[in-house]
């Protein structure tokens, strides 16, 4: 089953209307806006990784951002009837391959990447640049979901028992207790709609298990979890701890700062390393869902390889074919509704 | 070779002068107090853990503190030559089987344990109880080192390159910068004493290594340590990231807040559960080297099996055969020393 090529909304106000929520599809065309010279060694491996994404999904069309010279170089590598399925939107002519792409300009690049989702030219942005250059250009060009001041970056880690959603992994680095509540239901209701988790414990990372452990944040923040209303049938289950994360035993979403997130994903990796390489089950993700902001926007590892670009692309067109930025926003607009009611019941 | 008992400083003050500094032994008596009550399935795996123990080193002499018939179990397994390396020292009648262990009572069982290293009854205390009691008993019954405000602990992981000493790893979730920079000094003098690290490279771990990569406490850190001395040959490399703690290339000694590395130290272990179970080179460890006070304690996780039990046990008699504590002392001195000229040369 395939569709024909849709608009994005045109502007923030008309995002998650795009589709009837609730339409699932896990094929159909999905038009991603590649951000050519985001991450650490890019165009190269941006053009290696989105190369082998085009050839992986015959309904992939990839709308490339970036120098026409790194564009040119992907489009010669494909056969013509392959190529009918890139776009190019050419930066500025300043930035060119010869030139460094420094912050500045990458910064240029996932604007231009963002505003062209916005303006309907792409469903989805991928980019393995700067993250706060990415997240800054998604609230500003894409908006905000109500209620959400800071977006979260949410990494899925395939556990011994299911996935863990893991929230957040750099976009917040100093979260207050209400922002991690915020996540916590961004988190829950990613995992109903990205992973089919029906009712998602959600856990609050920390030292301990019991009431009371941990520093200053986690003791302010456990006690405001316990209080607030998740999504759907989301519920929390109170602190958690590393182990969680890679076992999935006990939550199905762990929340936690964006400091704390980062460096345990990245450990996670390394301790896979260490063990010899990837689990059967699959590693560390080295790409994360932008939660919070309305669009579709995956941001990958600054020192993304050419098959952590593949998978960037691959779970953007997933999240958009399953509608999930508009499904996510749906839950959390219920949950709102839901939410007033509760503090009406509590203050009688 | 094996060394007659030899009796542990009397007094804080005697601390770090009980063998000659540089002396490196792997074999002699080590005589371990070992916590009865601590852990939260005490004492049944405390006993199971040290009698493995007993049995592994024919040079490990145990002084059990807690009930009385507890340690009846475990004298009762062994055969009577073991026997003669057991001592007992029972904790008052309150404290039976039959009652629960509960917090207030290991803390009576742990406190008594570093009151027998102190009065010259064992060399080392072993705990699987809580961390809080057990720094605080040491603190106050061992005595802290010049300088050293918050004791820190400190796990060795086996990484791909050499071992990676990380710390600290919960006992001070929230340390200031000159308390991270403090926990460096002592990391890298661990480093280079109970793993050999000649010249040992000290991280702070952050989410990237470019410097002003961090929260406001790495950012505020980075800058404290690139001025700081630090003990012997170590020197400061600069912000390392979460694979670094399982890979080792960047760094041998990682240094971070205890809420950050208790939860990274969990989360290891649990992707090695993930990975299928514990690599060649060795798992995450379920014990640590409590830092900073004048005698040698081993902290092991509160959820500890038998087998972490007899590893605890094991580094207290390996860091006490080395002179551990009185080399790291012995660094941090010298250290100390050489500060004082360097603060006098730049203020020229």
């Amino acid at each position: 089953m395939t569709h024909t090529p849709r608009r994005s909304p045109a502007t923030p106000a008309d995002a998650g209307r795009s589709r009837p929520v609730g339409v699932e599809t896990e094929s159909g065309i999905a038009r991603i806006a590649v951000d050519l010279l985001g991450g650490d060694e890019a165009p190269a491996v941006v053009v290696d990784g989105a190369l082998r994404a085009v050839c992986d999904d015959p309904d992939l069309h990839l709308l490339l951002v970036g120098p026409t010279r790194a564009a040119g170089a992907l489009i010669d590598a494909l056969d013509p009837a392959q190529r009918d399925r890139i776009t190019v939107r050419p930066t500025h002519s300043v930035v060119e391959m010869a030139d460094d792409p420094s912050a500045a300009r990458a910064e240029t690049t996932v604007r231009a990447a963002v505003a062209a989702v916005r303006a309907g030219y792409a469903d989805a942005v991928v980019s393995a640049g700067s993250t706060g250059a990415t997240v800054t250009a998604a609230a500003l060009g894409l908006g905000r979901w109500p209620d959400v001041r800071r977006p979260a970056l949410a990494a899925a880690l395939p556990a011994v028992s299911g996935t863990v959603v893991l929230l957040d992994v750099g976009g917040s680095l100093e979260p207050n207790p209400a922002t991690l509540a915020r996540h916590a239901a961004l988190g829950a209701a990613y995992a109903a709609v990205a992973h089919g988790v029906a009712a998602p414990r959600v856990g609050l990372l920390s030292v301990g298990t019991e009431a009371g452990k941990g520093d200053r944040a986690r003791r302010l923040t456990d006690p405001v979890l316990s209080a607030a209303a998740l999504p759907g049938e989301a519920r929390y289950v109170g602190l958690v701890e590393g182990y969680d994360v890679c076992l999935g035993t006990r939550a199905d979403v762990v929340v936690t700062d964006g400091f704390t997130g980062n460096v345990l994903l990245k450990a996670v990796e390394g301790a896979y390393a260490m063990a010899g390489g990837t689990p059967p089950g699959g590693g560390a993700p080295r790409a994360a869902a932008l939660l919070g902001v309305a669009g579709t926007v995956v941001v990958c590892h600054g020192a993304a390889r050419a098959d952590d670009i593949a998978s960037g692309i691959a779970l953007a067109a997933r999240l958009w074919r399953r509608d999930a930025t508009e499904r996510v926003a749906a839950l959390l607009a219920e949950n709102r509704t839901d939410r007033t009611t509760d503090t009406e019941v509590r203050t009688s």
